[in-house]
């Protein structure tokens, strides 16, 4: 076989090799030159093109189907036709009566090359798809799992050659798979012999080939053939746990579900968490089990949607942050929650799922992605992975916006992290309507800027509050709050409409204007909604929202400053909060610095996401491992002018940074001073880890 | 450093080469020339001797400790003295003040090279004994553990470089020991920062460098410097299990000692075991249990009598038959009861000893050695590590006589192995008077030839039979049957005094002679006691001898065949029953082939010194894995000319084999023909693996 990617290539090639069939694999586009009679599924491997196969050729395991494209693709100088790949034969016709094969099908294991060919490899079905698309992102990830089921026909005992039935089964997989060194996985060893004779001598095994110990390792054994293995990538969030269960063998994402973290109950923060453990001798065992206990009631939970057996789960990534990474292994968190914010392990780790209880196949792996820093966790490692900034140009800033926001910052050359302590006002804490994202709450808002009246939307509610039939509609759900979005917009638009300052001062003088603007003590407040309860957005309210952006924007300030650019090329919003705000009002309060806003893309459940890639495919988990050993980490806390971008970030958008694109959508008003904008700084780094 | 072991290679030195100071280390007689300057023990290193180090040259931990042997070496050329010492320095001083260091030791690590030096490195200690002397062998055994221990001093955390402790501790393991991609046991990632900052930043890691997976491991984790480390070899056998606790630092033997193996409750021997487990739905579990539970009260025995704690154990190497092998690994051993006796697993194991139940350090790891074949096992590969037939060049038989003789015969270029069933006749069973070696048991057989009259020694009273207050010292133990050694003795001695003839048969003609020879139905019986109990030597019970014996010569002689000779050069007896019997009544009675005497060995426990082999140096693991896979196995009940062998075997010493060396020191009866000397070999065969 030579790869055929150029011209060149070919006139240089002898005349012989010149003659072979050209094979094109779409969509990988992967193609070269193979001998007649060479099999589909050998061509396909020695370009790297992956096409599953369990039963090893044997034309059992339908894992290997493919499809030929007819037709002249002048492009690539083949014309490719049925007539140039081998009639099915009677291994091919075994498997169609005894299965099914689809029209147009075939078993690449068992069809021969004649001729020119284009091939296709299925991507959209159970069996076969070699991608995974990601709706919120519509990423094709290339598997390579780290599990390969292997059918292998094992010889019998025999007295002349007494080597042991492990032994002897090692040797088949070594001729048949090319597995050498393989180690078995203890908890086997025992189940060898029987599993062996049920089989009549015909195992699969399933071959976990990214150990730790880098030698391929037998983690699973079945007597005949085992046609499907299962993976799950979690991302352990302080309030929500979320996984996808796939197939690791056709990259099939079977269900995807969330369920609440039960270590809620010990304290609503990370930090109140920490303290937790430190008040509480029993309190960090407490919190792993609790965790690991939902983690593996989610893994129910998905097998019963997916309709799977728990143990025909293999193999796990998880992600989380450094808290809820180190609490989910048993470790103490309470070094993170002062400086020098250590972490106990930053790298990479692998273990036997067993090891930290989960409930799956006892010899399921389980992988953890390494943690960039102590307050930049191996969320924020998957969450980078996912959008990667460092596989690409463009100077991409990605926010994971939570309690401490997780920043990173870089291209294809050089990429920075760093976290900042944003507190938990964008959550609705310390916000005095504040809420969580639930039915009743008020989830987007509109100021009207002559009259200053207010529209909003109520989650659970399809209507907004001006349009007929909204009280009707709300009385279910009610309005009971502000949630983390509107929260966003309402103090946006409050600044847009001139009702707040520049520098977040509600102006008193307006209330002349309008009955919204209350007094409230010294200050004044802004009444969102007259009703039961009463939901205004208070002074106070402003500051805090001012002190979590500033925070925010400090830091990313600061990793641009280490970039040495003034602007950034691209925005990805990853987590849920970043999902529900809109860009353009996080651009008006200046959470975010000035981009294209069509450039600004809330991507999800990123780190989720980078979870899945790694358990598809070995190749990721190498990927951020190094790409996590060459981020640059900026401790913010460490870091001079972060007092002073701070302060200036203050103001809405900011004292000094210049927005001109967003200038070109939203008109901006003009800078009115009011008293009362240096409060902020001081008090917020004393909290700063909260 | 240049390895100077010719003059010839001198000779090629460049000038200044040949100037350096020439060091000999002694007693491995390695040597070469140095700078001045440079340390002992980065001499000993380049060298490959063997000095241990924990503190790696901070000269706290006093583990490298050597002497210089002042003098005048002609032979070698070298005059040693302290003056081509280094001074004792500073750090060596407070090593003296603080610790001890005896009379003309020096730290290795903190002197260095001045001029020509012979140094000596201790062997006899337990600081820095590099040998094991094995009184029953006498054997050093060269020490290269698989665990070393690393004291290290880890960088304090830095907000600037987030990298976590462990990964850390793990950059600093690399920098000073040279340890790249080391991994750590899962449960010691919990106990990375509690342990780092308990020792103030400063820690001991234990690494284990033959793990499985070929990349270190750290296994163990102290805060400060520790300074010791322990091991256990373990033969496991159907009757007793034996223990060695050895210091994997010094090689000192801390403790031996045996426990009775509480499988016996199941079942007095192997096959009964097996019946057992077939029989029983929890069989094989109980047994699995009892023998683990038993192994963890032993090493609690050893710990206790040399003052240790068990968690100080981080390595353990066990050995044992392939049933012992499999029960204890928790595998059914119902397909070793019948052909073709399928080994679960040949190869060599590794377990994290915990994964077995085995209580010591939560990191210490377990190494089973290989298996054979289906019934030469796990302790045969001991005893042929322990006594290297594949090591000479010597024609060695290697013999374990016991329910089943595992035998191993060759040399440097072959080595073949079998196993014979000889079933329990040689240890009481199946013999009328037959018991176990216990107080009161006939140990030691004479006859007169004239008189026929016997005389005789029995366990727990000095005296022969014959001598003046043996039945006053008899009478606290009573004279209550025969044990194996005296079994062969007995037989033996009838056949040399004419009692029997070749073929076994008691002459009852004899009866006219003496009055112990009585008749017994249709045969006779040897009177050997009229005492309570009468104790006598049926003519069945010469049968069952007979059939035993002529089983192990029938699987030596076919190994011999294998091998292309027709004698052997030297004999080793491993096991209990190999200690107690005569060689050269053995020889008598037609055990093992013809030999000069002073070459037939006992060799006691030689499964265990191997597994304390394989403990000391990890090279034995490599050496013997290697040796058994190349090892041809002979299955003595496929051989075709197996029953010819047997048969001319029933006969004494053989019908057809000559013994001439015997013969020079035994006067052999001449050939004496009676009737029934046919019968045997089918019988046997049936009870064959019994």
């Amino acid at each position: 076989m030579r790869i055929d990617s150029t011209s060149e290539l070919e006139t240089n090639m002898p005349e012989a090799a010149r003659k072979d069939p050209l094979v094109l694999f779409m969509p990988s586009g992967k193609r070269g030159r193979f001998p007649v009679g060479t099999p589909i599924l050998d061509a396909a491997r020695s370009l790297g093109v992956y096409v599953e196969s369990v039963c090893g050729g044997r034309a059992t395991c339908g894992r290997c189907q493919v499809s030929v494209q007819e037709g002249n693709f002048a492009k690539h100088k083949i014309v490719s036709s049925n007539d140039h790949i081998s009639p099915i034969g009677p291994k091919e016709q075994r498997y169609a009566s005894v299965r099914e094969l689809p029209d147009g099908r075939r078993l690449s294991c068992s069809s021969q090359i004649l001729g020119d060919l284009v091939i296709d490899v299925p991507q959209d079905t159970v069996i076969n798809a070699q991608v995974v698309r990601k709706a919120a992102t519509d990423r094709v990830i290339e598997r390579n799992a780290a599990v390969q089921l292997c059918y292998v026909e094992v010889d019998e005992p025999d007295m002349h050659k007494p080597l042991g039935d492990l032994d002897r089964m090692k040797a088949m997989l070594e001729k048949d798979w090319g597995w050498k060194d393989l180690l078995i996985a203890p908890h086997l060893i025992p189940q060898v012999q029987g599993i062996l004779r049920k089989g009549n001598w015909a195992v699969t095994a399933a071959i976990h080939r990214d150990m730790d110990s880098s030698r391929p390792f037998i983690v699973g054994l079945w007597p005949g053939l085992k046609n499907e293995a299962y993976g799950v990538a979690c991302d352990i969030g302080s309030t929500t746990i979320a996984m996808h269960l796939v197939s690791l063998l056709s990259g099939r994402i079977v269900a995807s579900s969330g369920a609440s973290n039960p270590q809620i109950r010990f304290g609503e923060d990370l930090m109140s968490r920490v303290s937790y453990v430190m008040m509480n001798p029993d309190g960090r065992e407490a919190m792993t089990k609790a965790v690991r206990e939902a983690m593996n009631g989610l893994i129910g939970k998905v097998c019963a949607e997916g309709e799977i057996d728990r143990h025909d789960i293999l193999d796990m990534v998880v992600v989380g942050n450094p808290i809820m990474h180190h609490l989910f292994l048993g470790i103490d968190p309470t070094e993170l929650g002062q400086a020098p914010f250590a972490l106990a392990v930053s790298g990479a780790l692998q273990y036997w799922a067993h090891e930290i209880d989960i409930e799956v196949n006892r010899g399921a792996r389980l992988y953890m992605l390494p943690c960039i820093a102590g307050h930049v966790g191996a969320d924020a490692a998957g969450a980078t992975l996912s959008e990667g900034p460092h596989r690409q140009d463009k100077m991409m800033l990605l926010v994971d916006v939570g309690t401490n926001a997780e920043i990173v910052l870089g291209n294809r050359q050089r990429v920075v992290a760093a976290s900042s302590p944003t507190g938990p006002a964008f959550e609705g804490a310390e916000i005095s309507s504040g809420q969580r994202a639930a039915p009743g709450a008020i989830e987007r808002v509109r100021i009207d800027p002559e009259t200053l009246e207010p529209r909003f939307r109520v989650i659970g509610v399809d209507k907004w509050s001006d349009e007929e039939g909204f009280a009707e509609a709300a009385a279910a759900v009610g309005v009971t709050g502000i949630c983390g979005s509107a929260i966003i917009e309402v103090v946006a638009e409050m600044y847009l409409t001139g009702i707040i300052s520049q520098d977040g001062v509600v102006d008193g003088a307006m209330a002349a204007k309008s009955a919204r603007i209350v007094p409230n003590g010294r200050t004044f407040s802004y009444l969102l909604h007259d009703g039961e309860p009463r939901i205004t957005v208070t002074q106070n309210d402003i500051r805090a929202i001012q002190l979590a952006k500033a925070a925010l924007y400090a830091g990313i300030k600061l990793l641009m400053e280490k970039q040495g650019v003034d602007h950034v090329d691209t925005i990805r919003f990853a987590g849920a909060f970043g999902s529900f705000i809109d860009p353009k009002y996080a651009m008006v309060l200046g959470l975010i610095p000035d981009c294209d806003l069509d450039e600004v893309k809330a991507v999800g459940n990123a780190a989720g996401t980078g979870a899945l890639m790694a358990l598809l495919n070995r190749g990721h988990r190498r990927e951020i491992e190094e790409t996590v050993r060459k981020i640059e980490k900026i401790e913010t806390a460490l870091e001079s002018k972060f007092q002073e971008h701070f302060v200036n970030a203050m103001a809405m958008p900011n004292k000094v940074d210049a927005f001109p694109k967003l200038a070109e959508v939203v008109t901006l008003p003009e800078r009115k001073v009011m008293a009362d904008d240096s409060e902020g700084g001081g008090r917020r780094r004393r909290r700063s880890r909260e």
